[in-house]
């Protein structure tokens, strides 16, 4: 594996992960509804799971539902919330927001500022012609990093009697969280995100809130998905939550993220032309991501050469698998949207990393200027 | 583990997929829509457990979108397929295909016969009245095992241009297809009952028909399905898939599995007030499951005594975890519902398993029998 720079797309699995998961190999699978001892068994290691999934998150195991995938638990809470309604989202959001949105309820988009901040005067505005919405949001952007300031959503939500969403994947286990008493109506969070497997995510909901199932036919986590559980998936969340809710780990984590982070910045802004995206504060931006913009070349020739390199880095959506289409996320900020790029780091991020970014970036900037003039 | 007999409802992982597991802890998960190198590597093996699924079903690859579970695959189909019109549903299958058509079309049952076989008379009497409706069957019930006549349905729909869906889940690998020249709009099929992880399955769909995805968001899976490609399952499911594409193992597994059930037949009608349920020639028939009804007594505290003794069996509606509720697929039936039991084997099965059961049932009837009276 060379330098890989895109812990905010997937961060590869912790090793105490991958060691559980070698332990649960062996474990027989079965459907942990039946009554006998090898269904025991596995309900036991979902449960705790759970267990330690909520405690992370600061809410409790019966809010958790585990789901597939971020875009199941985005698409679970717009079917469940949207309700036919308004749904104000802001521009920046996962591309599966707008689209969920769109199918269960009418899109109208919140402003942001160019450091990406939500425009709380214009949600208010909002509210007030449309008090029933659903506001949906994220804690920080899967792009910029920037922390959308929360409590003021709920707080605005609240005095309208409005919904709310809030997608929570990026900053679980990297910015500083209670969930519970933000008390949002459902949040969306992930396990590839803290280095728990693919293939599983988790979507909180408000306690005394009934969640009508998006998948039917089957009453898997207290009737609100139908489908078998994922054994391999939901153990490994929450073994990757289990390591995470220790403080001392998320501290040493966010403090070595936010030194490489700005050692990369340094040596992206030492190139001529390039500029960081989204708020200059650290306080309020994710310490794990930077999205910077570059003047005169294509983002994925640029992203092609790093990887020749063997350094891996991200452009454009997050959320569109196969395309690399502008980002939606820097054009809502008002930005130049076909030519950025998404350095991120985690918890397997070393030095050498870094390294290799400062070996590569430069040159391959060069080269790539230089053909085009 | 003891003798556990419930393969139809998850089979153990074979060692093959626990051995490929293994190996793809070891690889760094990643997005396999991304252009450098780990995401390559992830969108290679991902694509390798497409050909595999694909080439076990006899449809190409193309036509393979994985899911997160059997539940998740009938749902899209009905969302996709049901277009707010008729649907005709066998009530001898699984909850989700009634619950999911119900969401999105208006159902009407398809009578079957004590045997559990579709009535294709009714069939084509309903089509005639409703031309355009989706139908759905099942090729190996669930819970009996009893094969339908797949054929004469497709041939029935054809007739008046409706639409099918048909729930493989049950026969893939352990009853003889060929679901390329079968050709219906989508099929359903699993992993979990081939001997590969839970939280992954898929649905084929017919050449040439455009699937729009139940989630948004993301074009995965040629957009049919929005959501981060769940990489151990997939996998999982492939190599799964991989063994059983060899015609021997197929033909060994079969014959194991009917000689099997032959002998646990035999154990349970040696008690009395048992009984058989559908159809009696195993030739429609899937070999690795059968359905029993027994007087007198529920069928809770069988699979509790069975437990104590180390033996797993099934009673009940396969898609409904936590419940014992009546099997609504022996009351479609005609058959008394809270008294049934489903014994199914597969690739672990051993003789010994066998034998813990012939040691065990007839003790825990007669000692529930003694109680009750």
């Amino acid at each position: 594996m060379g330098a890989y720079l895109d812990h905010a797309s997937v961060s590869p699995l912790r090793p105490e992960v991958a060691a559980a998961l070698h332990e649960v190999l062996a474990v027989a699978q079965a459907d942990p509804g039946r009554p006998y001892s090898e269904a025991l068994v596995v309900r036991s290691l979902i449960e705790d799971a759970r267990d330690e999934v909520a405690g992370l998150a600061s809410v409790t195991s019966r809010q958790v539902v585990f789901t597939s995938s971020i875009a199941e638990s985005i698409n679970t809470a717009m079917a469940s919330l949207a309700q036919g309604g308004q749904v104000l989202v802001t521009g920046t959001e996962r591309s599966s927001v707008a689209e969920a949105a769109a199918r269960y309820g009418a899109v109208r988009e919140l402003r942001v500022d160019g450091a990406g901040h939500l425009d709380l005067e214009h949600l208010a505005d909002l509210l007030r012609q449309h008090p029933g919405s659903l506001v949906c949001c994220q804690v920080a952007n899967h792009e910029t990093g920037v922390v959308t300031d929360v409590d003021g959503v709920m707080t605005a939500a609240r005095a309208q009697g409005a919904r709310v969403h809030i997608d929570a994947s990026m900053a679980l286990g990297h910015v500083e969280l209670d969930l519970g008493t933000l008390d949002a109506d459902a949040v969306t969070i992930a396990s590839e995100l803290v280095g728990g497997p693919v293939g599983v995510a988790g979507l909180l909901v408000k306690k005394g809130r009934v969640l009508p199932p998006l998948l039917v036919g089957g009453s898997q986590e207290r009737a609100r998905r139908a489908g078998l559980e994922n054994l391999l998936g939901i153990v490994g969340f929450g073994v990757a939550a289990a390591v995470l809710r220790s403080p001392e780990v998320r501290q040493r984590e966010a403090d070595a993220a936010r030194a490489q982070i700005a050692e990369l910045e340094k040596i992206v802004l030492a190139v001529d032309g390039t500029a960081a995206v989204g708020a200059g504060s650290t306080e309020r931006r994710a310490p794990h991501l930077r999205c910077f913009t570059i003047e005169g070349i294509e983002a994925e020739p640029v992203l092609l050469g790093l990887d020749r390199r063997g350094v891996s880095i991200h452009s454009g959506s997050a959320c569109s698998s196969e395309s690399l289409e502008p980002s939606p996320v820097l054009r809502a900020m008002g930005l130049e949207a076909d030519r950025s790029l998404r350095l991120s780091v985690g918890h397997s991020t070393t030095d050498d990393d870094v390294e290799a970014f400062r070996r590569s970036f430069e040159p391959v900037i060069s080269d790539l200027r230089s053909l085009s003039t």
